[in-house]
């Protein structure tokens, strides 16, 4: 029997909303991000080839299937599809993470056009099934540092990081990836059309640089998700700064990871995910 | 000899500026986004592996090639690296667009993990170049459509989509993707924490309808890029306006398609990067 799935879009967590002079627990409702693996599955083959999977919020999942694969240029019309439903394979663990698009009959593929197509593709929105699982195989632990941040110091980030934001005053189309001390001083700043390429500019100067990681923030322009607070992750960053809302699995990932993050960061206040402890307590 | 590229983040392109009593042409400043291909180059191999495609703007791209290396897991420190370089193949089209990483020789790599894992991405950020080869061999025509849309139902739409954004008041973490007619009425609206799955959502929902598009416009919440006009082209979609900035290639990409593209929508004013013949002089 097939189970009609209830999808939310929004997630609620526990926060700490961070005041000049208060602190305050309170639930609050996050974006649900989670991977989708669109499978398509010719009327000949034994079993579904996998095409890729992108980090989304559940919901219409065969209409994001059906216009993929349209948009793509792998679908000329709704006529050649079978039919679509989610993978009901016992020994698959995400039931509701997997659509199938069954073909009919008389439709060809040139599979080998689409596996080099599909084989390059950009950096953005990992599977985050088959990477959260990458990341442990891979044995990356949880951060240990123990350092702490002023509130005053996480208050000012927004600021200066729009201060030093050239390329952004010109288009205002650009991303913006910063490391701070713990102080609050920018010691590095990339920015980018796409944000994870901001992150992967700033960490691999970091990272070419041969020096190891010290104490610090990595602040983001935008939302954090899932494939940023990967990044901080394998990288060993322990506290991640967002100007705008995280999603679910960043969440998620943050306390797996021992992940401060903070995010929403407004003129006066700024919320807490998990990870609190990194804060200090105002004087 | 190696020269020295001098990158620019932002291009300047001739636009139009429409507010309620005049319009006028001015030079504006858009992000520039271009392809970059990752390739990596084992010491004992005969030619370098093509890894990913990401849609970035240019600058940093040694950097941008190490940081995705280390963060996806592929590189564990930088003495793994023997150098980075920009492709001098003279068969190579994109002299700036590819970066190859050549590895030390005792770098031992585990292909078919990353095979699988690169194989399973998202539907953002596809290749460029590639991306643009693929419409023209799958034979998507510029759009014919010649109809018109009033200013003021121009202006009216970021109000009605954010009106219709109900999960995003609750998490304020979600693009979305709406499809109005041409007197401005909103006919489907979807959201997602990506906005290129909004968009797939939304267009999903008009192909498997089977109906044929009809005269419209899609409109986005944030900027518009590369992946949102491919989109657009292939379902022959003949105005795109989103609330942000578009990128420089996003801007050629509508021009090359015959794609009226609007952005910078506040409430007085908004601008035709191209395809202005589809909106009517104010009377």
């Amino acid at each position: 029997m097939h189970t009609t799935p209830l999808f939310s879009s929004s997630s609620r967590r526990r926060i700490e909303e961070v005041h000049p002079d208060f602190r305050k627990h309170r639930m609050d409702e996050v974006t649900v991000e989670e991977p989708l693996e669109i499978r398509l599955l010719p009327s000949q083959a034994p079993e579904a080839v996998p095409l890729a999977v992108t980090m989304r919020t559940p919901g219409h999942d065969y209409e994001l299937a059906a216009g993929f694969l349209w948009t793509e240029g792998i679908l000329e019309n709704p006529a050649q599809i079978h039919r679509i439903y989610y993978c009901r394979n016992p020994r698959e663990p995400q039931y509701f993470n997997i659509v199938q698009v069954a073909l009919q009959q008389d439709v060809a593929m040139d599979w080998k056009r689409f596996t080099r197509h599909f084989y390059q593709t950009s950096s953005c929105g990992i599977c985050g099934k088959a990477s959260l699982e990458a990341i442990r195989v891979r044995g990356v632990a949880p951060v240990k540092r123990t350092f702490q941040i002023s509130p005053s110091v996480i208050r000012s980030l927004p600021e200066a990081l729009r201060r030093e934001q050239t390329a952004f005053d010109r288009t205002g189309g650009l991303h913006a990836a910063a490391w701070f001390d713990c102080e609050g001083s920018l010691l590095a700043l990339r920015e980018d059309v796409g944000r994870h390429n901001a992150v992967d500019k700033l960490l691999g100067s970091l990272f070419l640089s041969g020096a190891p990681l010290h104490d610090g923030i990595l602040m983001v322009s935008g939302r954090a998700s899932f494939e940023i607070m990967q990044k901080a992750a394998v990288a060993g960053v322990a506290m991640v700064a967002a100007v705008s809302a995280p999603s679910s699995l960043a969440c998620d990932l943050a306390r797996e990871f021992g992940i401060t993050l903070i995010g929403f960061m407004r003129k006066d206040r700024f919320n807490i995910y998990t990870g609190g402890e990194r804060v200090e307590e105002e004087r």
